[in-house]
């Protein structure tokens, strides 16, 4: 659809057809215009004279929601353009979590207009959460909540909402307070159940499932992963309701935590931006840092591969097995490695399963090992001028080296999570490294004995 | 907590305090009874009997909501022990998704059982879903959803939901047909917002954003992440309404297609269930295959070694760099692939881009592979004897490997895209094994030729 609207759209605007424009525009989805305007000026702004047009045209309430949907830097460059009056517009209608995320984003300068054309509240509010620490509950959520009285009927709660409801970011879960301390909530579907003259204290849901300020925001995601909720109430060492995360907040935690994790599961320092965004140079930095520290490492295999100097000019054939010993038992430790950061990312594992998770590897291992030994070795013996001695070299060597790489792949991010240290980073590349260290010692060393050098 | 209320709940089933039991499970939330009975019994029922006291003490609502929390073992063991008339009782009050999920997953016996104590109607809608193909949205929906007409007042759809909105899964957006086919949506918020005498076709969004039944559940996912809407109607290719995809089934597709990459990037067959559920051979079979694989290209690997025997044999030193090499290599082609395949995963990068891609990565490995070239010639000037050429020799082979390990790195999951491949099956392990053949043969062609071999 783009390229057929982006088309339509370029011609509507060198006809200066406004209306015809404003009409297209005001039947579109919000996430659907913003993805136009990418589609039509990408990261440069050459035409920005057309883009502040095309923006300018939208119905006002319309205009904040697109706003909220775009990039940072096509914000900025919207601020930019934007008079103090239309920012304050903008301002007035976006929700307290989005504007933290632009005066967290933005450069100081735009920083200051974006707090100089905020109301009283809103400034305060967004100090307030930007006090809290950063991937906490407290830093992600919103204050624009519906808030209700134990006393009021259903129907004065839907009176409420009717009131309060256009300026609250999720109207379905209504949160009960007593001197601001949270005390039940009741879910709109809760509220067409009861009877009209119902009273909220009655019917309300008084196991309350909610995060502290200083909680993991990835602990959030996962409790709305665990309890489905379109929203979960964050609240004070007091027990005072501050705000609630609704769930496409948690959607986003979710996908951000995992790229994090796989970031670093490849010894990269996970970006802050998308790939394009990011400027080579810290593309460079994210990646160089891992790969200097897994050199320090390689080295050390380097310098105890010399030892075996003896072995392998007597030999000269053994050398030629390295890579696949090498990399087999790198691949497999990072097998268990994912599964086990995997599942203790999901929760699905815990440290009290430590000598579960390493003796179901060691099973898991022998099985593995023994057929590929079994292949190997016969394969050997037929390639290689029938050297039993050779065989029997290699499919041993498999056989601790898979063992060897299962027991290390498991172990190492238990452990790693048990020293508080992030499991990911125990994931291919360091542990490639310490894997590779290990077979190549243990395959000399099984080559020697076997084959008397 | 779970602890305190473990001890609590063994108490109390001693002592038979049932109502006291009672009581207490029916306050608490239903996800948060599964992890108790998953605490309490773990993957062993052993305790059986206490624990089918436990989940018939809970209230009726309550006991299908639970049900609906628990995993595939525990669903199974319950069924087995059900009556019919239990099982009729939870069939009536589960939702058509779920019960789809449990006849996808149950032995033959147990999916008799399900169908034949569910509604006719039921038991229709089960095999429409069962027809569509695995992960397409048709495989995820459900068809619980809140169908109004367009010539009915606000006050009218409110009694609507008033009357339906119990069996529903979500309320709160309202789906508008007409002769089946789709028109328009209503959410709940909307309908507060409107006078009560308003028509539903005036204020409707006519602006629909739906799956088709065949689409992949992934993509529907992402639709969810781009609009944060709380549900997707699905639509088949007459534009006829036939179920809705809700936020919550969104999230575990995420997840789910999340850790399904995490496997394939590290060479494993993506589990169908959670680490400790899935046996050792099962295990062993997912990741076996993919060893073999890799240890045929390892072998050409080996073989092509060989034919630098002459190289080795007269400076055995170079085998101690070849770690080095073939493992930076690995590790700066993972990197890029890493990133390539994240972001296609997340629409950030397309095919159109891959010129952009690779000459961005080009560049980045000319910083990197300096860098890394500068520290290890100095490194080894100083440590081997101030021999410049053996310097040179290691310097000039990083710089090579990393400007063609980052190349394909880049270019490999986007190719493999292009073919309609699945991009994670080309991160790391496949690439590496790539990576270090190429890496191999440049490494001893440039010893060769700077040392004169």
């Amino acid at each position: 659809m783009p390229e057929k609207i982006k088309y339509d759209i370029d011609e509507l605007l060198d006809k200066r057809q406004y209306a015809k424009l404003k009409d297209i525009l005001g039947h579109m989805n919000e996430a659907d215009i913003v993805e136009l305007f990418e589609t039509l000026y990408g990261d440069n702004f050459d035409e920005e004279r057309e883009f502040l047009i095309l923006y300018r045209l939208l119905p006002k309430n319309l205009a904040a929601e697109v706003f909220s949907f775009m990039n940072h830097d096509m914000q900025e460059h919207l601020i930019n353009a934007f008079t103090d009056k239309e920012l304050r517009e903008i301002l007035s209608k976006s929700f307290i979590d989005d504007t933290v995320d632009l005066v967290e984003e933005m450069p100081a300068n735009v920083v200051a207009r974006i707090l100089r054309n905020s109301s009283t509240g809103a400034r305060r509010a967004i100090n307030d959460i930007l006090k809290y620490p950063k991937d906490s509950a407290g830093s992600i959520m919103t204050i624009e909540y519906v808030n209700i009285h134990k006393d009021m009927t259903v129907i004065e709660a839907f009176d409420k909402i009717r009131r309060v409801g256009l300026n609250k970011e999720t109207i379905y879960t209504c949160y009960v307070t007593e001197n601001r301390r949270l005390i039940g909530f009741v879910t709109v579907k809760d509220l067409f159940m009861a009877e009209e003259s119902d009273i909220i204290g009655d019917i309300m849901e008084t196991n309350i499932i909610c995060a502290e300020t200083n909680e993991d925001r990835e602990k959030v995601a996962a409790m709305f992963r665990k309890y489905d909720f379109l929203a979960i109430p964050v609240v004070d060492t007091d027990y005072r309701l501050v705000g609630i995360v609704t769930f496409d907040d948690a959607m986003d935690v979710i996908q951000d935590e995992n790229t994090e994790d796989v970031s670093k599961m490849y010894a990269m320092t996970p970006m802050e931006d998308s790939y394009f965004r990011t400027g080579i140079l810290r593309h460079a930095g994210n990646r160089i840092i891992w790969l200097l520290i897994l050199m320090v490492s390689m080295t050390i295999t380097g310098v105890i591969t010399m030892n075996y100097e003896n072995a392998f000019a007597a030999v000269p054939l053994l050398v030629s097995f390295m890579p696949m010993i090498m990399d087999t038992g790198g691949n497999c430790s990072s097998q268990s490695s994912t599964l086990i950061i995997r599942g203790m990312a999901l929760d699905e594992i815990r440290f009290s399963d430590f000598f579960k998770v390493v003796f179901k590897e060691f099973r898991i291992s022998l099985i593995i090992s023994a057929v590929l030994a079994l292949i190997n070795g016969v394969r050997i013996y037929l390639m290689y001028g029938h050297s039993l001695a050779l065989s029997a070299t290699i499919a041993v060597s498999i056989i601790a080296t898979v063992v060897m790489s299962k027991l290390i792949g498991a172990a190492l991010p238990m452990l790693a999570k048990k020293c508080r240290l992030d499991p990911a980073i125990m994931a291919a590349p360091l542990l490639a490294t310490i894997v590779d260290l290990c077979s190549i010692v243990l395959y000399f060393n099984i080559a020697s004995a076997i084959l008397n050098l």
